[in-house]
């Protein structure tokens, strides 16, 4: 198609890999070179996703290495936890850049990876040089970077709505605690009874209370932004619906402020970042209201009588949670205006 | 029909009134003696609720004093905030036992009810007659009563999720935060934007984020167990259900503790209580294993690593929210066992 | 507890099985003796559904038909098609009433079940003994039976929507259409990518087209109630809701009719039967109007451009289409009123 | 921004309007220069629709002829019936291209409107200057036309699943029954019980029963088709979902056909248009496979045993059904390529 740049997606029959698919399609300066996936190799891949008929016509195939060097710049790799870690130092000998969708490269410390995802790590020596791609907080790292780790859509959400509240000190890192909520779409394509149709709508819970994965990438994350060791509760609950992440953070801020002093700081933070949107005060942000879309909404309160601030930051879990983000990182990586294939408006209603 | 009691509901064409209808149908004591309602006076109520074709022949009648002194016992008032006010007066005055469902008689303090519901408050000789009937921590002061303040749907949710840590003085109450989920249902039967179907489905968003005025309810049923004054953030979101609140709550713990031992205590704690359900530890309910009951089911979790403890509370709003409860406050109020009529299981899946 | 009869519920796991278990936990005259299913012997019930929590202390029993043989008058069977067929006869044998919710025992002729169900069929002698238990139409034969063959979810809709046509020589049986739309439960709690949450969740699809195994169901039974040979076309959608089912049906008229003379030949045709409720003109059920009740709701229109007539016919797939049914023909199998146990409200909302 | 054709909305807030906004920010040749409505004007869109924020910064006007005149080059019209009737003369005079969502101009007898809409007619003259736009049937009359009437909802899904069968005469026009399916979207914004979350949420019924002023358009067009009066039956049914349309059409084959025949019919039939996508044999569409997208995708199926054919066609009623078609109309009117700004991926799931 006369495209800059060639991309492999491994691991495309995952809502993460159709849902790079769907943006890359898009994209004016990336061809989607060839689709791999462990399983369903030699099919059409329109044959596991319907609505990709007559707009996808390639087959899936076995994933190779070798196939990969010849045909692709770049890599997304959209599979599960584990296979990264071992396809990754293989594709980057290789020559190829990796943007890596799994939880393999995120954290830095290996024995953290070990402890909350309850296995081994990847090498050290990759997990150093990943770079950990949340762009609108490290973008600058990404420029240039042969390896990204796209950030969690947990932590995205989360990170996004604290970061500036911890950079400009205002709120004691010691107290805070967020209660997210995820649409369906995030625990992906495989079968579960905690997924199944008539187990989850008209119904609500929280899961993996106090030990979900993604725990210590946000605390990761709210450290470094903050200069300092930051350690949060966290709690997930599973929501009736297909896509969408609302994050609710809690913490006591340091000094007294208002509505508006807090609308301010969180405008002047993401100044110029196009995906980032604050609300006025007294306004908050629906999931429904990025849907499809790669914004990261966010609309804060403060609460006189207790002196804490409250956060609600809002994103697709597949766009700026997973995919859209990656492309994100595609087009700093590339040297591209970091919106290029992502300007498109959020489906509504 | 030979029962006992015969019952007057006023308003019964919101969703707490025909709920009661639901409940008292089934109930072996008590029999509905006349449907009152403001509008549609004269109508068949199964032609506002279909579903009650050939079940209830009754037509809606206008609301009037004089009729229910002749017919009924108990009147349940579902009426919105401010009409109970002034109906309850003349109802205790007509000899009737009054158990109002709206907020007007739930708050002690006249002048914390104008600060958060923004309209006069009941007379206070009447505010302080209300009996707060949140039957399994303030049981025993419903009997005999002749007005009950019918708890709100997320101050029953919270409020039992949290009095076993307050009275115990597990929990810091300077501390505690919490995050409450509700279904649509909740918000009634009147149109608005935010509850029309193409807007909230497929959606979640928080809303009246540090003003909902069921904040100071909870605040005075916690500071009551407490017995000191508590004051929490409180931060309500609306989801794509029907039925159903999921209350999560925070605090922080006065000593460290395990699971173990905080299932041990909400089991003491509620000790006999028919509808307080406790999970095992590692269990967190679903809004949908109460759905349809009078059930409220809790989880608990302690996270060591910032000695919180979280608290997973369930109910659905429209029984233990409203008319279950409610019903259960009528049978505390005829020395009947609080069970009656009550004791059935939710609808699931 | 003194009740008269004991129940054994088989395959108490599926949805169908714990909709029994609500409802007879309710019937003034049966108990719940023991419940049995092939997966889960030996934990306790609740762990597999956790809303029957303190309501169902009893645990899974390994199917033994000794054992049912000791504790039970009656057994249900929720289980698959085939195990039906094989355990029936030996229950038969030990002097058991069998009520089968299973396909197994519903089409008379073997030869029928083996073409749509792809499967050999039960022994030609118990499928003539089985009594079809569709209550209202053929009732009577289900009184003193011992070996029930309860109706499938959509042929006990379709069939009582269009049995008064049919009966009445209203419309030519060569030309009935019936498109019929089901929620998820229908389908059970096996997994499938079909009805994993992701997938359904605002999205609607037909399946099964033209090939249907309730499609020769159904014409077995309009066959017998026109006197003749009938044969339909029948299509089945999927909705994303958990309970419900909708069929309209369509056929000729075979002369000019209103919608006032169709009501009141419904009308006439279902007088005394407690749980079908025909709409006035000009009306029609909703699927949420019947929730979690026994009840079948039909709605009529005339369309007079065609000279067609249009049945809107909607249950509870798990109540009236199974569970609530299969309790229906028990009380009439024991001698008892047909609604004993099953007087109660849909729950709306 | 340099783009050829500066385009008015007139009617921006209701969801066809802002599936317009969404569409034309998108097109290549098109630049949105204004958007009117008869309330909110002066008010920044984005406050009607907050996913808009940062993206769409223009505020709404009021609707005003001289203005439009001066601003654009054609008009959408996205207004209620009756609005569309009086301003489309204005335009036209104005020398404005116009493109209508409404009913106003489909019916080319105002009698047949005035029958099924209960309102006066548009003037007979403007009637028949309208071309009707459905792109795939008589998409040749688009080319140059200055007043399009763009297709309903059902009436694209509908006709498009039944042109190729009535062109080809394989079909008795006097035996066709559609019944089709809707999410709640295509009821627009305005507030209605019916829409309420609550009632329609986990529910679905019947509506309009041989009364949907969609009927006659349908006619109109089948009957053009087929070169004779075509009568049909059509039944409207309300999902719980927002975006989709389902229509299954059912007809008596004139002569025996295979599934494949059938399959090929309809692929020879739509043989180059992009936006008509046939299954294969034994498949059928879902609606989310078109979700946002401007794809109308059929499946047929063959009933050997009573020889009738069954079609089902999707589309998202808000593209293919209502803005996508119009800047499809768009484009053929300004003789560009028909999917110039459309050629996009449904966003799955």
């Amino acid at each position: 198609m006369g495209k800059t740049w060639r991309a492999a997606i491994v691991g495309a029959t995952g809502y993460g890999g159709v849902e790079l698919v769907r943006l890359l399609l898009r994209h004016p300066m990336v061809e989607i070179a060839a689709i791999y996936s462990s399983s369903n190799a030699g099919s059409p891949f329109a044959d596991s996703y319907p609505h990709l008929n007559t707009i996808v016509t390639d087959q899936l195939e076995a994933i190779d290495v070798e196939s990969m060097k010849t045909k692709a710049d770049v890599v997304f790799l959209a599979t599960p936890h584990g296979v990264s870690a071992e396809l990754t130092p293989k594709l980057l000998d290789a020559g190829l850049k990796v943007i890596d969708i799994s939880g393999d490269f995120r954290l830095k410390r290996g024995e953290v990876y070990e402890q909350w995802y309850k296995r081994p790590p990847a090498q050290a020596a990759y997990l150093e040089r990943a770079v950990y791609g949340l762009c609108e907080l490290f973008g600058e790292e990404a420029r240039g970077a042969d390896l990204i780790a796209n950030p969690g859509c947990f932590p995205t959400a989360v990170s996004l709505g604290l970061a500036p509240l911890l950079a400009e000190r205002w709120i004691d890192p010691a107290t805070i605690i967020t209660d997210a909520k995820t649409g369906v779409s995030g625990a992906g394509r495989g079968l579960s009874l905690m997924y199944h149709y008539s187990e989850i709508n008209e119904n609500t819970l929280a899961y993996k209370v106090n030990r979900h994965q993604h725990t210590p990438e946000i605390e990761q994350t709210l450290s470094r932004v903050a200069g300092q060791d930051v350690t949060i509760t966290f709690t997930t609950h599973l929501l009736p619906m297909t896509r969408g992440i609302l994050a609710t953070s809690y913490a006591a801020l340091t000094q007294p402020r208002t509505d508006e002093e807090a609308v301010d700081l969180f405008r002047r933070y993401y100044e110029g970042r196009p995906f980032v949107r604050i609300r006025p005060a007294g306004q908050y942000p629906a999931t429904k209201e990025v849907y499809g879309s790669n914004y990261c909404d966010i609309g804060v309160s403060v609460d006189k009588r207790t002196n804490r601030i409250t956060v609600i930051s809002v994103i697709d879990n597949l766009v700026k949670g997973a995919a859209g983000q990656a492309v994100q990182n595609l087009n700093l990586m590339m040297g591209l205006d970091e919106s290029t294939g992502l300007a498109f408006t959020p489906v509504y209603p």
